[in-house]
Formats: C-alpha cells, sequence, structure tokens
C-alpha cells in the first residue's frame, strides 16, 4: 500500500488497509460520520464538502444512514477518494484540518438499525450447544447442514460499544425446582459474533443472490450478543430464543468496509451434504478474521471466523429466498463464533461446559457465567493487503447488577 | 353516547364508538392522518390547524408516529376532542370542510413499525399445534402456562391490508424425501391475529407493570401473520420460525384506540398455575374482540378473543421484565386466534387438521392450505358502550403465485 502524508505508526491500530467508518461527536457539535485513520478520526463530511465530492451529501448526516443507503458505486468512490486525499500530499493542505485526535472523541451507534437477525453458523458452537442444551439428542438438528439457522432478535436493543448492561430478571425454572423461580439471571452469557449490515435494499418478493453479496452488504463490525442462558434454556421451546437474548446486543463502532476484507476472503470448510442451488456461490466468501475475547482484561479465546461452516454471503441469500425484502440498515450476525479447540470458544456457555469446568482467570478467580462488575471486550484483525493488517477494534460491555 | 352532527347511519362501520386512526391519500397531496367516521375520513390535522388545537403538530405527520409519541394525556385530548367536534353542532362548520368520501381514499400503513413481537397466546391454538406438529408429545410445552411465549418476526414486511402476498418459495422436507427439496410453499396458511401498537416508550434495563399497560399502548389493529407451513416445519426447530414467517405480515388500516375498547374489557379465562406476580395485574385486560376470517368471501372462522389465555397487558410486561426497552412503533401481536369449537381456529393448519379434513367451501371447492389467486379477509367487532359496537375494518390479501 502507499504511504500517507499522515504520520501513522506502523503498527497502528487502523492503519490505510482499514478506513472503517464511524459517528462520533466531539466537545462541540452534532453527531457526524467519520473515518478512523491512525490516532486520527477524519470528519468525513466537512473533508468531502472541502474536496467538492460528488459523495459530500451522502456523508454529511448525523449517521451512517445515507451512505449505507447510496448503494456500492458511492461506497467504492469514497474509499477510492480517501485512499487518494490520505497518501497523496496534494491534499494534504485541505484534507489535514478535518482530523480530529481519535482519543478525544466519542463514539456512537454508527446507522439506524433495521431488523436484526441473528444465525447460528459454527458447527463447533452449534454442535456443543446441542450436547449441553440437548443431551439425549444428535446435537446438529437435521436441518443444520442445509440451510443456515437463524432468527430475528430485538432491535431496539441493539447498542453501540461501551453501553453499561443491566444484568437481566425473568423466569428459569432450575432442575431442582418443580416451578420456575423469579430473579435475576445467573448464567449471564456473552456470544462473541461478527455483524453484517445491509447498505443496499431489495424488494418484497425477490431473492438475493449468494454472488450479489458485495453489492448489498455495506460492512462488517464485531457484535456481542449478551445471553441469559437460564432464562433462555425456560423458554426457548418451541419459537426460539426471546428475553434470553432480547435485553442488549452490544457493537463495535467501527464499521469496516467489505472492500477492505479482499485479502481476507478465504474458502469456507468443505459443506457436506453439498447446498441446494440457492446457497452456492462462484465466489469464495469465507472471511479470516481472528477474534480474541477478554475478560476483565485476560484473555480467554481466540475465536476463528474462518471456521464458520455459512457464509455471510449464503446467510443473505437465505435470509431472501422466501422473498423478504432487505432494508438500508438490516443487521445480521454470524452466531457465535467457535473454533474446534476449547480456547477457540465464543462464549461461556462452551468455555466452562455449562458452569461445570470453571476458568481459572490469571488474578487467581474462577468464573463459570458473567459476574456484576464484569466486563468482555471483543476485538479482531484480519490480514490487509501486502501483509498489513485489517482491524475491527473492539465491542466492549459491563455487567450492571439486576435492579 | 351523544348524537352526531353528521349523517352517520344507524349501522355503519365506523360509527362514534370506534374513531380509528389511519394514514390516507387522496388523488391530491401526501400521506396524512386520518379519522373513520361514519362513511367519511376526516382529515384530523386540517381539522384540529381549523380548530386551534394544542395537540395539531402531533397530528399534522404524514403518519400517526408523532401521536404514538405524544403520550396517554394527547391521546385522551384528541379522543375528547373529536367526540365534541363531531356531536356539538357548534363545531359543524369549521369540521365539515375536512371531511372526505371514504370511498376515495387509499390507506396507508398507519405508522413506522419498530420491532415486531408475535405471541402464542390462544391454548386453543397452541394445543391444536402441538398435536399436529409434535404428536409424539405433550401438546403444550411446559412453559406454556408460566408465560406468554413469544418471538421476533420481521418488522420490514409488515405491510398494509390490501398488499399481494407473492407465495415464498424455500427449502421443505416432505416426510417421504430423504433430503430437503426446494420450491414454491405448498402449505401456505394464514394467521387470524389482533396486533398492538406501543406509543408511549420505556428505557433499556426497566420494567413495564401489567397495569400500565394502557399508557404505553395506543391502540389495536387486525394482523394475518402468514405463515409458510411446510417452510416453518422444516427450520423451526431449534431456534423458531424464521423464513416460514418473515415474507409478509399484513396489518389493517385503521388503528383502535385502546380508550374505545373500555365496553369490551372482559376478564381472561382462569388462569392456573397462578402466573408470576409480574405476570398479575389489578384491572382485566380481556378484550371481547370478536373475529370473522373469510376465504374468496365465505366464512370460514369466527375466532373468540376474549378466549386468550394470556392477555395484551401480560404480554407487554413478559416482553419488558428482562429489562428490553420499548419504542414508539412497536408492533406486537397475539398469536392465532384459536376458540375451543372447529368452527372458531385462526388458521388453515387447525381448520383443515394439517390438511387432513379439507374445507368444503359453498362454491363446491375445497380447500387445505391457500392456492394462488385465494383472498383472506379477517374483520372484528367488539362491543361499545350503550349497545353500540366498535369496529376493527378489515385486513385482507391475496396470493400471488411464486416467482
Amino acid at each position: 500500500m502507499p504511504d500517507s502524508w499522515l504520520d501513522i505508526a506502523p503498527d497502528a491500530q487502523f492503519g490505510l488497509a482499514t478506513l472503517p467508518y464511524g459517528v462520533y461527536t466531539t466537545g462541540a457539535g452534532g453527531p457526524r460520520v467519520g473515518v478512523a485513520v491512525g490516532d486520527r478520526v477524519l470528519d468525513l463530511g466537512a473533508a468531502a464538502r472541502a474536496q467538492g465530492a460528488p459523495f459530500a451529501d451522502a456523508v454529511s448526516g448525523p449517521n451512517l444512514d445515507a451512505l449505507l443507503a447510496a448503494g456500492r458505486p458511492v461506497w467504492d468512490q469514497v474509499r477510492e477518494s480517501l485512499l487518494t486525499w490520505l497518501t497523496d500530499p496534494v491534499h494534504e493542505q485541505v484534507v489535514r484540518p478535518h482530523l480530529v485526535d481519535r482519543a478525544s472523541v466519542t463514539l456512537h451507534l454508527p446507522f439506524t438499525v433495521a431488523d436484526y437477525v441473528d444465525f447460528y453458523a459454527s458447527e463447533h458452537h452449534a454442535t456443543n450447544v446441542g450436547r449441553i442444551f440437548r443431551p439425549e439428542q444428535e446435537p446438529l438438528t437435521p436441518n443444520w447442514k442445509h440451510l443456515p439457522i437463524g432468527y430475528h432478535g430485538r432491535s431496539g436493543t441493539v447498542v453501540a460499544s461501551g453501553t453499561d448492561i443491566v444484568r437481566p430478571t425473568g423466569q428459569r425454572k432450575p432442575p431442582t425446582e418443580p416451578v420456575p423461580v423469579f430473579g435475576p439471571s445467573a448464567r449471564l452469557d456473552i456470544e462473541a459474533e461478527v455483524g453484517f449490515v445491509v447498505g443496499t435494499p431489495s424488494p418484497m418478493g425477490e431473492r438475493v443472490a449468494v454472488d450479489d453479496f458485495a453489492d448489498h452488504v455495506f460492512g462488517v463490525f464485531l457484535l456481542n450478543d449478551w445471553s441469559s442462558r437460564d432464562l433462555q434454556a425456560w423458554e426457548y421451546v418451541p419459537l426460539g430464543p426471546f428475553l434470553g437474548k432480547s435485553f442488549a446486543t452490544s457493537v463495535s463502532p467501527w464499521v469496516v468496509p467489505v472492500a477492505a476484507l479482499e485479502s481476507a476472503r478465504v474458502e469456507q470448510p468443505a459443506q457436506d451434504p453439498e447446498p441446494l442451488p440457492y446457497l452456492r456461490g462462484s465466489q469464495p466468501w469465507g472471511l479470516d478474521l481472528r477474534l480474541e475475547v477478554r475478560l476483565n482484561g485476560h484473555v480467554v479465546s481466540h475465536p476463528p471466523f474462518a471456521q464458520m461452516y455459512w457464509t455471510a454471503a449464503q446467510q443473505l441469500a437465505h435470509m431472501t429466498v422466501n422473498g423478504a425484502s432487505l432494508r438500508t440498515g438490516d443487521v445480521y450476525a454470524s452466531g457465535t463464533v467457535s473454533g474446534p479447540e476449547p480456547s477457540q470458544r465464543g462464549c461461556f456457555l462452551e468455555l466452562t461446559w455449562s458452569g461445570k469446568e470453571p476458568l481459572r482467570l490469571p488474578d487467581g478467580t474462577e468464573r463459570t457465567f458473567l459476574e456484576d462488575g464484569d466486563e468482555v471486550t471483543i476485538t479482531a484483525t484480519a490480514p490487509g493487503p501486502d501483509g498489513t493488517r485489517v482491524d475491527f477494534g473492539e465491542v466492549t460491555g459491563r455487567i450492571l447488577p439486576a435492579k
């Protein structure tokens, strides 16, 4: 990649390979669209106006909604312009005044969430959960390898990284009790996931093909699907998870454009049986994202996204095969990312085998599920071009006691 | 109830007892908020401005969103004003110019749908479905009488009554096949339901009590949760319905305010076991809505909403007990309304016992599930004050062939 006139440290979190989009505020003025580069944030709307860029309107709103809706040609144009502005010294004088210190900004939910769908696409995760929740049955249900299983979540409780999470309260039925009991969840968990946001909509009644993924999906981010395992276990038959998930879902504030992930694309794991034709594509959409999960600063897992059985492109095709429309701002998530190794599991349900094998932390404490005050942070990187690194930043959240 | 200076036929669909809110267009101008009265629609924004009403801004938008957000004191004030304007002859001169013929308007989706939750609250429906889908098990799952089971649906495919419904395509696995097959759904169904829309939001981390129902819920309407039984049967274990439901949900265009239903409130069926305290209220919120389902003009069912095991007030309390927030525009629906009698079942899955007992229609044809070209219409009425009738209008839709 070319060098920038901006002083970007070689090990900087956000080099030119990433250039993710977010929404920030400083002390003065309302929320605006920013691009993270090195230890700075570029005020994209102001820079685009100063440059007289044709896409200035699409990046001058209070969030990413207009950019998402603008479609792939505009997304490509913005990214190309950013690379030119930040590398060609002729642009320095106009662009530099619109950079602010990243440490000084507050980040926000970057777009308006329309629908939110959560998938269940890691074979390792689904197998582990099946063994834990339904020990008397085959761990994978008969449909699992034929379709990417998913369900709708609550979009109104998708929150920005850093938002505190109040421990949920509700019904649970311990095996030792004859009837359900009421109280704070005793098995509060995370799910380390990767999220995707739709930019270009599709009309009701039409399908989106696997190969059209990059025309519809704008970007990728990290997502923590906070989960109450005791609420979930009692409620989820027969219509799926509801209150066990709906209290909060946290997302990372920097949206990495799909275009930044060309060097991260890999073949997904072999699929057997071969999926139906509508789930086949001509291009690989496995993504080599390497996640890291930290609890109170201690690394507890390294989930490998490249191991996911179903790709985001297959999920998009499946989600629309029945004619369901897509809207700008629709979010869908991968489901918990877990690899084959115990150290690659993306939730505490698996990491502690339903609480039976507590995690011992370096500070001498043990964990089964989350305690009040615990802070969980998920990060990820992926290969960029020419040995560079694409960075996803982080999604973090701290548990507050139940009310 | 007092008489109106407007000529409202004694058997008119929308007398003064209902005064529902909707969004309409005429040949000229954009969408606006209307109130149905007799065979007219009142342009509510124009009338409120002409009257100098303090709530004029809340009813002058292109949809009901601002009125929903305005909160119960404003809802009460608007309804009280409408009753005064339409009955006291002193208002006739100012109000009459803002009435248009109802037959001349086009009706639209009345508000922006935030999240959409679908419940499963009829014991008769859940028992029938359990017998059909899981014949080897108890029909009601162990949790069913302890909590109102629900799940999130797709808010982006909630459409106005009259929208054509394209038959969905997808995977299904007939029992005779070793692997799933792909194609148009062969078991397309309806679900006759009652929908509720939230006006006043609640913050994340807080619960809404059963007794606070009328402070948060603005109004009630009819909802057809179109369902593909073959897609659903193959996909729904373990995370619940997804593509079997997400292709379309139709809603009636006139929203009946909760305040119009005082005379329709009844005790719900006895609950045994007694629900946990957070699901108990001091006031009855059963609602005596009498639904009617027509297929191509022939009445096929009379589902009684008063028979629902869980009330909308209990559903609201359950949905928020874990701290999930409410947003203005959140929709939740009752689940299929079915009574104890075969003629009271609210979907074809039950009416034809999974296709084994076809319905014979007066025109000599038979039906198991819906055929292309079929039109389904759901209507409902409820008792109003002084022997009047509250009318919910209709939700209707016609099946187009798969693409």
